[in-house]
């Protein structure tokens, strides 16, 4: 994706992570929040997926600043059984009660088997795969939704009525191994089509409407319209299911824990004013032990299984899921850099300035 | 889908009930089995799904007479916690383990919030839908599982390496609303594929690949070849996604029960011999009054917002997840009979013939 000709600025990881959690400490969050939602994003941009790591910051800072966001609030369980909990983020930024909600999540889960915990009142919490793989992290499968302002179009409508409302789904295999989904229900998210405006090329079938509530192949009229297809595109190449998905995600998040949902969340555009997001999230985590014996090596034999499949093109061998953001991470590390377009440098500079922090040691490449 | 020049069949419905359990106890099931398998049948051909109804009779008949099916064992747990329990089927009809098992979800959900239950050892258990709404007619949000024989060909793969594996979420809203979601992790079940050859119609793009791993538009030459695409089709178009929801499924089936998983399950044109299916599944059940209160008002307010939104073409209005299955019910129901093409009359004939029992009262159509 970052073979297009724009200039890159190159910034050590760590570099990165001091600038986004001194950015949030001067908006007003304290040390360990700060730090939190700042580990968050990085991993983002470890992982390839720059949508939600520095390019987001600064929605959070205007978020702080506008006081539609409370960092140093502190989330609360409103009711809990031996297995599920239903959280009040209070306001928090999304790292802290994700954080918060997985705890319990995972507690439950070694207590009881699963753990289920819906929160309501909350932020953007950033990658859903970053909380599905805390509990992952620990020998459990997690899972993590979230709902998110309306961007897609149930299939055969007009306008959007649903977010890309991610599921995520992380879970430790032997020697090693990780299954690790994250997705949007739409087909795509709109930093892909931002990508194809970007390179001037046209998007393909079953990505996004325009206005009229047609399919376009047009990145600019499909960026001015917001409205995304479905994960499967139109109706007769299944998109009702991708609709069907994000719904299910919605009842896992708005519907299940009294957030905005649906077509009441605040629109994407919105400039961080307009009062608190409150988001719904949902969090799962499940304790393979409770069943089959042999859960790892299982998982890892299919993983195997699928890479060294015959490839249509021999070029391009088959992924298990999760492959791309290994590689991407092993990349990062390697070089213990990130790059980032000169847009997004420029833009942390004037942040810097307005904050009255110092701005990021930035080296830019030829 | 029936509009094709076929001559069709007319049953009462109570007639096809009294027809596939006469056929299952003439195979050697107890009553109990037998009832349970056919209700399963029946109402997948009540909601417009017949490939899941009649059509799978004979399947489970021969399954049962070559031995390779037991439907009078008893499933059995093999280990529980608070929230899970692991169910080895015994290699009973699908049905009998499938209300086992739900049932146990259920109960658990009832005690403490969640009730997450998986199967090995089993055998094809009709439409996940069936069993999730189990756990929907009874106040809670039901999902429901199942790995099938290999179909789907992971993106960038020539071969089928995971089955259509379905999954379902059912939820019950306010005023008799019920969000219901089943769907196959391909683009379209193979059912599809044989409709569009019998209308001797081209596929759409992203259905399914032929031998070369390319996608193919020759329905034919995709039927005979058996490699449907992910939900999403092609990779530009996301299908990774759909075969990474794919996984999903075999993680939570055959990866954490021990049954046959992935590659290993047999293929789907066996004939009944060569053993135990020994498939997996997967159930859940969740209590929504664990969450916020008013789960059922907001579900409902989503489903109807939904099915006003402005549509793109007047005549194909809005519809919620589940709206296509209801609408089909009160036609079934209201003509209290059930439509089959002449082919499967036929069959059904051969069959009574072949068991010994009373065959079905038939109306031609014109």
């Amino acid at each position: 994706m970052e073979e297009t000709q724009v200039k890159m600025g190159r910034v050590a990881t760590r570099e990165v992570l001091r600038f986004m959690t001194d950015c949030l400490k001067a908006a007003g969050a304290v040390a360990k929040a700060a730090q939190q939602q700042s580990e968050l994003l990085i991993e983002a941009d470890r992982l390839g997926h720059p949508s939600h790591g520095l390019n987001r910051l600064e929605l959070y800072v205007n978020d702080i600043l506008s006081g539609a966001c409370a960092p140093n609030n502190e989330p609360k369980i409103l009711k809990q059984t031996a297995s599920t909990a239903w959280v009040d983020a209070n306001n928090v930024l999304g790292a802290t009660v994700s954080h918060f909600a997985m705890d319990i999540a995972m507690k439950k889960a070694k207590e009881t088997g699963v753990g289920w915990v819906s929160v309501k009142g909350s932020n953007h919490n950033g990658m859903a795969g970053y909380w599905a793989k805390k509990a992952s992290d620990r020998g459990l499968i997690g899972m993590a939704f979230t709902n998110t302002s309306p961007l897609l179009a149930p299939t055969r409508s007009k306008q959007a009525a649903l977010g890309t409302n991610p599921l995520s789904v992380v879970a430790p295999g032997a020697s090693d191994e990780t299954f690790y989904l994250d997705m949007a229900t739409t087909a795509v998210a709109v930093g892909k089509i931002e990508m194809q405006m970007r390179k001037d090329e046209r998007l393909p079938n079953g990505w996004a409407q325009g206005p009229d509530g047609k399919e376009t192949n047009d990145a600019n009229l499909a960026f001015k319209t917001g409205c995304l297809m479905p994960l499967g595109g139109g109706e007769n190449t299944s998109g009702y299911k991708g609709y069907g998905l994000a719904g299910m995600v919605e009842l896992f998040c708005g519907i299940l824990s009294g957030s905005k949902y649906g077509q009441h969340v605040r629109s994407w555009s919105h400039s961080g004013e307009g009062g608190a997001a409150n988001l719904g999230h949902c969090f799962i985590a499940l304790d393979p032990e409770c069943f089959a014996p042999g859960f790892g090596d299982r998982l890892t034999d299919c993983m195997q299984y699928w890479r060294q499949l015959e490839p249509v093109d021999p070029n391009l061998p088959v992924l298990a899921p999760g492959d791309k953001e290994k590689k991407a991470a092993a990349v990062t590390d390697a070089k213990g850099t990130i790059s980032y377009v000169k847009q997004q440098i420029d833009s942390c500079a004037a942040l810097a300035e307005r904050l009255k922090i110092t701005p990021m040691t930035v080296q830019f490449e030829e």
